[in-house]
């Protein structure tokens, strides 16, 4: 029987590269969406075609509540920024980081490993072209895993989980150029932070341009904008 | 003004203490309690009533959803164990345990206390007249708090966060007494895992042998089982 991981799964580039690989290293793969007040539905419909085009053996979505504590621009209505430097951190944390989002999400992973006697969790956090949230460090990844370890049966059992990062060190061109090593088809993934009703990505937010820069990078064209 | 504290409010007996500690400790207290597909919706009574008379300034539900993973006693159709001996771990880590469910609780807490910029949350855990949980022990909060000061804004910005547990190396009876000396009615509160329809406790299961253990060492009666 192949080892079964929990993989946190957006619908986004990185998540569904994430998944590529945890398919590649042989994992059982339970895939874990959350619909958490987000304006954007969509990227549940893609995470959805996701899981399903890349062998998931499962795809929950957790309903979370987020928004009863509103403070962030993709969960309230504050304006989502268009068209900044993506790599201009000089503001501090920027307004669409979602306080404790990656910790609420790998704790839902965490509740979930623990019914399915899984030691592997998968998270798509990234260090470089990230978008300055406190929680997609190195750090914070190592001292969720300590934690983790303390907190469930899989610890107290002398198993030990781990949180699997495998895009941590990875710039976005090398993040795509893996998922397409693997076969992966961009044009079902969403990673717009404010995309038109009908899923059309909006080009000019952080997500879009940092991920519009790693295809051109690898001289490709993001399928997300194509034609535009 | 006085400086917030998020306090994690279930309506029992030891979370009650807690908000009574916040607010003696001079805590503007917003408190938060979990609609998590628990049996008992009872408990959310007691935990706004609660809030209500010890001048909790806010007090919010959040729904989670910890039954699509299903796996434990209190979120599923196991049945809970009645009449044993509280004190025998024996077999392990007991059936009512909810996987990884204070680490997702201290999760939204975080949330909430980035949004209110608050660096204190309060939580009632116990490691001496507890149940056998993993996610009770000191060792896993202070794991807990080095991972939240990593996770969030308040670490990034050199402030330390705190998560505050007053009761962990207090018995039942001495928590108890804690809350008498401050007023409090314990009749408002419910620790039952298996109360009937009108709220009852069922005065069997492990947490009410605890509690009222608690009660009798101090020469008293619970008042959630008068009259039996």
């Amino acid at each position: 029987m192949k080892p079964r991981a929990v993989v946190l799964l957006s619908g986004g580039l990185d998540s569904t590269t994430v998944l590529a690989l945890a398919r590649e290293a042989g994992f059982d793969s339970h895939c874990l969406s959350f619909r958490y007040g987000q304006r954007h539905a969509h990227e549940l419909d893609c995470a959805a075609r996701v899981a399903q085009a890349l062998g998931a053996t499962r795809h929950v979505v957790a309903d979370i509540d987020l928004r009863v504590f509103g403070g962030s621009a993709l969960t309230s209505d504050i304006e989502v920024p268009k068209g900044r430097d993506p790599d201009d951190h000089s503001g501090g944390i920027p307004i669409t980081y979602v306080p404790a989002r990656n910790t609420v999400f790998l704790s839902y992973a965490l509740a979930w490993a623990e019914v399915l006697d899984s030691s592997d969790v998968f998270i798509g956090v990234n260090a470089l072209d990230y978008s300055g949230y406190p929680d997609c460090r190195p750090a914070f990844i190592a001292a969720f895993e300590t934690m983790a370890n303390l907190a469930t049966r899989a610890g107290v059992e002398g198993r030990r989980l781990r949180i699997h990062t495998p895009l941590i060190e990875l710039s976005k061109a090398q993040i795509i150029a893996e998922g397409r090593r693997l076969g992966v088809d961009y044009a079902m993934t969403t990673s717009c932070y404010d995309p038109a009703p009908d899923g059309r990505a909006c080009g000019a937010c952080d997500a879009c341009q940092l991920r519009a820069r790693g295809f051109a990078a690898l001289g490709l064209e993001d399928p997300a904008l194509a034609g535009r």
